[in-house]
């Protein structure tokens, strides 16, 4: 990879297909930040585990994320992309800075509080260590930049103190500490118009989902709450579905619909339907790229596989330089 | 491996040079399971990483424990030595494992409570990993045996727990519950009398100490503290080095020993002289095939890493099947 300002890591859960909230509050960030850095974006399996239940989906779900992720733009032959269990050195690191992190400091960060209050019957000694693979990923492949939301600052915080306790303890700089790159994720409410649009509360629009589903789905979004009656004027500021407006219609639509809404001159189903037709026409691009990419797996894979391979050369020399510096014997040189 | 009995593994901290606690306590076990069964012997490093403060030792510590165990009777051509570190599989295993262990269990354990008694400042993430990494290392071989004193069958009954829940989650018999092989192990008293003999107390006789070495450090020995002078009767039962003459002089030697001593025939000097040729005597043979190893580094450590090489393709296997279990996307096949 030639040297740009740097290098930067971001990895995802495989959550299957994605929706218009990964869209736009992940996926096309990663897209724009090809332009300046190299990048390498993992689809961290591993971590999946620590709170699944069950594993039948997570193969398919990580083609699905990476087959959205190429529709969108993340470009293999310059960005590096895989899955992370295909590099197991990050288990490798994982387990090596586990014993220089303390117990105590783990589980006083406020995302496992979350975590035990979200899964308190699987509180399991890998779900403590999550900060600990994730900073492993970050540091096998000493990235400059890590593109964080404000609520993730701590998780980076404490990757940056594993740096300066490793590096302090075996008495020279080996690995980077990362800077934050501080990301403003669009945050995209779900088709209930009060939740953050997730797969979980069924509220989500797939960006690959076919047109008339796509449109069906719009049609069934809560607008303004206060409108009863058609004849009724509606707040565009108050309606989920002006917002999807602002990022799918053009500008002078946008203003059409805001000042028809206002004098009750467009109702709730018509300004979907015109929704419906902007969203596809807007994804249509992305959708036709996807199934260019769906009708052949294989190359998926083979693309995963190869970003894996590259992924793996840095990863084997930070672990060689790791293995050195913590003193342990190295393998036959 | 030819299949005997089954297949043993057994791993041991690299505490360097090893001493006659750890030649009868250990290592002559280790030398003797070889007749039956297929052995796996670790020297792991990983482990000492969880409670260690410097690391500058820890690859001369692994080649002095090697040079023990050839020199003791260990065969490589027959059994497998090698460093833990040298197959990073383990590490892959124990993050896997770390997500189906409750974190409750393993703290519940009465041997992390005594790590965290013994090392309060350091109560590491990886120090409460402990057993979920000696289950790893015993499960990535498919082990069906373990040697474990009385004291570390806890430990074992965790690993064979790990077992049933991986098992169990995946729905499938991946892993293999390895058997408890509760052995006697020899208990050795220090130089002292009082303590077991541990290079930290600085009470031990190193196996491999030179002739002159050996007797200065048996001329110190304390005997019966009830015997004051030379006139008096000495009582056997409770004297260390009686305990030494049964089991490095001749039984007639001994015999004669006994009397002696109870009928103040003998004094604490001699006894101990006699003691010291004894000792040499037997050690000599193994010490001299030391010599001759210490000699040829390089030779050890190829045997270290061929012993590796064997292992990781058993770890290779094992981690295919586990991958495969878990339900994690496969690297190219």
């Amino acid at each position: 990879m030639e040297n740009k300002k740097g290098l930067v890591f971001s990895g995802a859960r495989p959550t299957g297909r994605q929706h218009l909230g990964n869209l736009l509050g992940a996926i096309q960030n990663y897209v724009g930040l090809q332009q300046d850095y190299d990048c390498i974006y993992s689809i961290v399996d591993i971590h999946a585990l620590t709170t699944v239940e069950t594993t039948v989906d997570l193969k398919q779900n990580c083609l699905e994320m990476a087959l959205d992720w190429l529709a969108a733009g993340i470009n293999p032959d310059q960005s590096i992309m895989f899955v992370q269990s295909h590099v197991p050195q990050v288990m490798e690191l994982h387990t090596i800075l586990s014993m220089m992190v303390s117990l105590g400091k783990l589980t006083d960060l406020p995302t496992f509080k979350e975590k035990v209050r979200m899964h308190p019957n699987n509180v399991n000694y890998g779900l403590v260590g999550y900060p600990v693979l994730m900073s492993a990923d970050i540091l096998l492949y000493k990235a400059n930049a890590v593109p964080v939301g404000i609520d993730q600052a701590p998780h980076l915080e404490f990757t940056r103190e594993v740096v300066r306790t490793f590096n302090y303890r075996v008495g020279k700089q080996v690995l980077v500490e990362p800077q934050m790159k501080v990301t403003q994720f669009t945050k995209v409410m779900g088709l209930d118009g009060v939740n953050k649009m997730s797969k979980s509360l069924d509220n989500e629009i797939e960006i690959a989902a076919d047109a008339e589903t796509t449109r069906k789905r719009v049609m069934t979004m809560v607008t303004d709450t206060q409108r009863i009656r058609r004849t009724d004027p509606g707040n565009p500021d108050v309606c989920n579905v002006f917002s999807f407006h602002k990022m799918f219609s053009s500008q002078a639509e946008v203003d059409t619909i805001e000042q028809e809404c206002r004098s009750a001159g467009i109702g709730c189903v018509d300004c979907k339907k015109k929704l419906a037709v902007n969203l596809n026409n807007s994804l249509e691009p992305l959708r036709s790229r996807r199934h260019e990419f769906e009708s052949k797996p294989d190359q998926v894979w083979e693309i995963l596989y190869d970003g894996a391979d590259r992924a793996r050369k840095i990863a084997d020399q930070t672990m060689l330089e790791v293995r050195e510096a913590v003193g342990l014997a190295l393998y036959r040189q």
